[in-house]
């Protein structure tokens, strides 16, 4: 797995998701109409470069009148029942939060429920929608012009390549293109194969028990076939996140980091080893399954030093330490043959190629040298892999063990 | 989210998954015919009570007559390009690994490629198969006798609710149930609701692109409709894990653990807090808000103390541990009102009962006082929710700070 590129660093989400309240007609149609939109085009954001590259918000009132039909949000049961597969699918809103620093709209619900229902939640509530399709809303997006034809002001630009949104934005927009992803690859049960439906302001999708297109004549139930997850609560009513392990692996002596190189990356380009986590697993396995499969290390302990969400499309990064045991420290690459190279590297070096990262090469991820002749890079600091090669290069494990 | 049970202390699974064979026939056809298989009815292993409660592993020998076809594993391009919807749905073996330490049945496996193509694999393979529906199948199991006569010996025994395997049998039973779950609500296609195919031992599905089914004279092709997911690496092919937070949290001044009951409990039983990682969150972030829509606590330093899978059906449980912010202890169950009650408990009460639960009480579980007169109840030394309780009261959050 690569992680080559800064994640938006979403540690410290700005919104109050607000969770408990999705479920909420009445709260969601209430936040829309204060809201702010981030347009989504084939899950690339609608963005500028003028002033400086930032997310190109809408107001919802400016795109409202653009949707193929008037939305309105439903409760699960109303909308579940009057199912019609005939109908042309709502647009799903992704309810993102609300920034409770921002009061300037006004914005107030009132809690209804509960032992304390007269909390007020209060803020400026953000969505995203997917307009992809929708040509009069790409027409007001880009302004009139046609995509291809522009070269500044707002157009649709993907994520991933290009990071440099700022830290509040990069997590909103990871937030709407995770659960609309999700949404674009879900829309029928992959329990009973059926359609299903967007809920919850599209952070759920159900299997609905009827529909009204198989009404012909009188008599006729609407029931759809019997599918299992229609009793109960199911994980895959849920988006998915893929929990996966990075890792930096100090070896026993503690002065070493074991680093590779896929075929993927650039040539000179060292990162940590990561790899998905397998069912039923913990993250401590995981950290000295993936390290043994890609690199043949054996590791002992294991600690998670932070997390990061990868929204791309669900992966969230577990940033782990581990330490090699001292007799499992020869490098094999025959097991899982993913990496071109893995290497231990002196920290000495890394700590030196890391103070010229963080002292300024201002996308942190140039070209340094290390290790003799060789030019060797590493992530740069908003990355979690940099993060976690620091951390060791600066002794997190020390004399003292830490883990 | 209820953790009330001791899951499988799986940490330090007993198998190497191996996970690079799964795409190997030759592989999995011959680690299967020296194997053990656990047998599955609907989700409940095969296990038994005598001489002590323990899985009831069956020869693969001894059950390989028994199955709908004769059994072979294909590769993902032979099994894909062959698909013919009418065929018999071939029963899914879960390669589960290799027990490294058991060379007694002679398996070895010389590795094929990479650069070090010359590793032999060996050891005991395991596997894991559903049996539901197939009566022959179930006579064997049950050795002849009706599964309702039953009172001792082999039987179906649900997991979760009775937690007694040992440690290195609830981890093999765990990943098999997980991936046959996955597979039960995963026989379509969520991106096209078209029939998917199980492949890679059970570790994979995949929707072809043709279907026998669907060329009825010269010149029909058999393509099925269009999907997204047949190009590219997409993460619906595999199974699915949910990340869960599950957090102590302990006050300010660092002499209190904040614990909850929720209407599900026992009366008197209290628990950490714990729920779903949201879509591009931080573990960090989501112990911060999932305590604050439950609690209204209010929580600055978190770390991540140590993980364990939950598979029912498909959680890990990132456990961690927070601090509350000074002016955030207040409780307030309006928010989210999943919790009936959440409580900060005084840290030596704390100590006093866990000292009893870990002091030989055999389920770990019994009653204890605390807080004068009222009788509390905490979880079990092999749930990770008590760890963490431990870990806090026994000073991991001390004057000196460690998060
Ligand atoms: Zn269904
Ligand atoms: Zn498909």
């Amino acid at each position: 797995m690569g992680n080559t590129r800064a994640p938006p660093p979403t540690t410290g989400f700005p919104l109050n998701r607000l969770s408990f309240l999705r479920d909420t007609p009445a709260f969601l149609s209430s936040a829309l109409a204060s809201s702010r939109v981030i347009l989504f085009n084939n899950l690339h954001p609608l963005t500028t470069t003028t002033p400086h590259y930032s997310v190109h918000f809408l107001p919802y009132t400016t795109i409202s009148h653009l949707l193929p039909n008037p939305f309105t949000f439903e409760s699960e049961d109303a909308y579940t029942s009057a199912y019609d597969s005939r109908d042309p699918i709502p647009p799903i809103f992704v309810f993102l939060g609300v920034d409770e620093k921002d009061l300037e709209s006004g914005f107030e619900y009132q809690g209804q429920g509960g032992k304390s229902g007269d909390t007020v939640y209060k803020g400026r509530p953000y969505f995203a929608v997917d307009v992809s399709g929708n040509e009069k809303a790409q027409e007001l997006a880009l302004g009139g012009v046609k995509e291809g034809e522009k070269t500044e002001g707002p157009n649709w630009r993907p994520q991933r390549v290009d990071m440099g949104l700022p830290a509040r934005e990069a997590a909103m927009v990871g937030f709407g293109r995770q659960v609309l992803h999700w949404n674009m690859n879900n829309r029928f049960c992959s329990s009973c194969g059926s359609s299903t439906i967007s809920l919850h302001a599209g952070t759920k999708r159900v299997c609905p028990g009827t529909d009204k297109a198989l009404i012909i004549e009188d008599g006729d139930t609407g029931n759809r076939i019997v599918c299992t997850v229609r009793k109960g609560v199911h994980n895959i009513a849920f988006p998915r996140t893929d929990p996966t392990v990075i890792m930096a692996i100090v070896n026993s002596a503690g002065d070493k980091v074991l680093l590779g190189h896929n075929k993927r990356f650039p040539k000179g380009f060292f990162s940590t080893l990561a790899g998905f986590c397998e069912p039923c697993e913990s993250v401590e396995d995981a950290v000295r399954r993936e390290t043994w499969e890609e690199s043949g290390v054996r590791v002992g302990r294991v600690i998670i030093h932070s997390t990061q969400p990868w929204p791309y499309p669900a992966s969230l990064m577990l940033g782990c330490i581990g330490q090699a045991l001292p007799d499992g420290e020869t490098i094999d690459l025959g097991h899982d043959p993913e990496l071109e190279e893995a290497r231990w590297f002196d920290l000495g070096h890394i700590r030196r190629i890391i103070e010229k990262a963080e002292g300024g090469a201002k996308d942190g991820g140039g070209q340094w040298v290390s290790d003799g002749e060789e030019v060797v890079r590493i992530p740069p600091p908003a990355a979690i892999a940099h993060q976690l090669i620091a951390a060791v290069a600066r002794g997190f494990v020390g004399g003292v063990p830490k883990i």
